[in-house]
């Protein structure tokens, strides 16, 4: 590729830059980015990239457009950029949630221009330019979005250029996505927010410290809930009709182990304590985490 | 001291054993283990200790017994002992939980006797005599309980015994301590437990393979969710009239959550992430975690 413009240069733009220059996968790489702060930030870090505000000029010339940014920001960015695109240009994001921001994505871009949405599953609680590495994607999943009148060249593009930068590619539609990211990420966000919010309004009713003892457990969910929440609401906001159910299912089963603790029910309790400690087993299996006890923190 | 006996030689029951012997606090350490493959993995390991059963022989000489099992064993070896005990002996133990465990020694045992229970906040998603380390207790709070008739003296000496093994000390009445626990340390594991019940459920229901795209979150709570099933379901019946309360206003939460996200409550949404983010500085500073983003991870 010759050009790539990259819109919201924050953690996973960054990271995207920085992959995308270390594989050599273009020649020049533009970024639009509205955060002052993070706009010194990359200068002060000297990345290799031209900032820039001049869509006129640039846009008719890219191959590839990258959405970093909030699901909130894409429809301004969508009409600022609308009548400098051409079908082209390969357009694609990283949002965490598909169907709402594919239905806003159908009705507010210019008809003629295809966008091809990506999901890779890398990032963590901390946001900017300067938390950025060009190995984030390496061996993590990248997830693309087909639909009927999906780009298949355009697809296949961007396949091998997640692949090019380390990632393992699945392809779902935006439904199964959705399905799916409810539950293995939106939900255990939502529930690492809320058990840290229950944890500090429990010390403020019972004036207790509580978060000086918190190694028991309590900080294991404080690193998820660090995350950014501009991000979070954004998803939680797109998502809602997932998050609902999955929210609605983590209560019936968490009344049940309600009712195990309190009728002492031994045989029920034990089952379900073993059937979830299998899942940790799978899951180091399948690489999607470290198998040192405790992530080797200790 | 001359001699120890610590019951039950899994992961903190061997860990003491490494640590004591490391600092020298004892000159004979003796070890109860009812696990056959936890002796044979005692010996296989050569560490420095005597394992008993021989109780009449040795409790007279003893100057400190530690329970390091789960508290649902606690009632069969206090009336295995009673006989032999003299009220000279510290004896302690590591339970998560408190008030039930102290209404069950105070029943139980031996009248005359002394027990001032201790809990240190070390440990992890691993058991068993071969994962313990001599520097479990390094920079860990060990919690002491103190009631009207506690031994000052036995608490005095077992505050000086965890300090020298690294720890650090708070004093705490029953009822508070299981409190303070239910929220930083019980209902995180439930909570986590509960939420990979709930991700497999909804794998099974919908077909769909979702542990491989854990990274975006689940996996955090499978290591939790993957410690001792008899360990933890001992502390949640033991405190189960805590857990319950504590359980409810999680639910509480989650619901208002729920309804942010339902109506898109901007302000009441980013309130609560702002909130919570601010949890994860606190118990960083605090050093209750390490300050690397995902826990170092990647």
């Amino acid at each position: 590729m010759k050009n790539i413009l990259i819109i919201g240069c924050g953690l996973i733009g960054s990271s995207l830059l920085r992959a995308v220059v270390d594989k050599k996968i273009a020649k020049k790489i533009f970024i639009y980015e509205k955060s002052r702060s993070s706009i010194l930030k990359i200068k002060k870090l000297k990345l290799p990239c031209e900032i820039t505000t001049d869509f006129k000029k640039i846009i008719p010339n890219l191959d590839l457009i990258i959405f970093c940014t909030p699901l909130g920001e894409y429809e301004k960015i969508i009409l600022k950029i609308n009548r400098y695109l051409s079908p082209k240009t390969i357009i694609t994001d990283v949002g965490s949630s598909k169907e709402k921001s594919i239905e806003l994505i159908r009705k507010k871009l210019k008809k003629g221009i295809f966008w091809t949405s990506s999901h890779p599953i890398a990032g963590s609680e901390i946001s900017g330019p300067e938390h950025g590495a060009k190995d984030l994607f390496l061996n993590k999943w990248c997830i693309l979005i087909k639909e009927k009148n999906t780009n298949m060249k355009h697809l296949g593009i961007l396949s091998k250029l997640w692949k090019k930068i380390g990632s393992r590619v699945a392809i779902m539609d935006p439904k199964k996505h959705d399905t799916v990211f409810s539950m293995t990420s939106h939900l255990p966000h939502l529930v690492a927010y809320n058990l840290v919010k229950t944890a500090t309004d429990f010390e403020k009713q019972q004036r207790y410290e509580l978060i000086k003892f918190s190694a028991g457990g309590l900080r294991d969910f404080s690193r998820i809930a660090a995350s950014n929440e501009i991000m979070w609401r954004d998803i939680f906001f797109n998502n809602q009709k997932n998050i609902s159910k999955a929210i609605d299912l983590f209560i019936k089963n968490l009344r049940s182990f309600k009712k195990d603790i309190q009728s002492k029910n031994n045989r029920s309790i034990i089952k379900k304590l073993v059937d979830t400690k299998k899942v940790r087993k799978k899951i180091i299996k399948l690489k999607q985490d470290i198998d040192k006890p405790d992530f080797g923190r200790s």
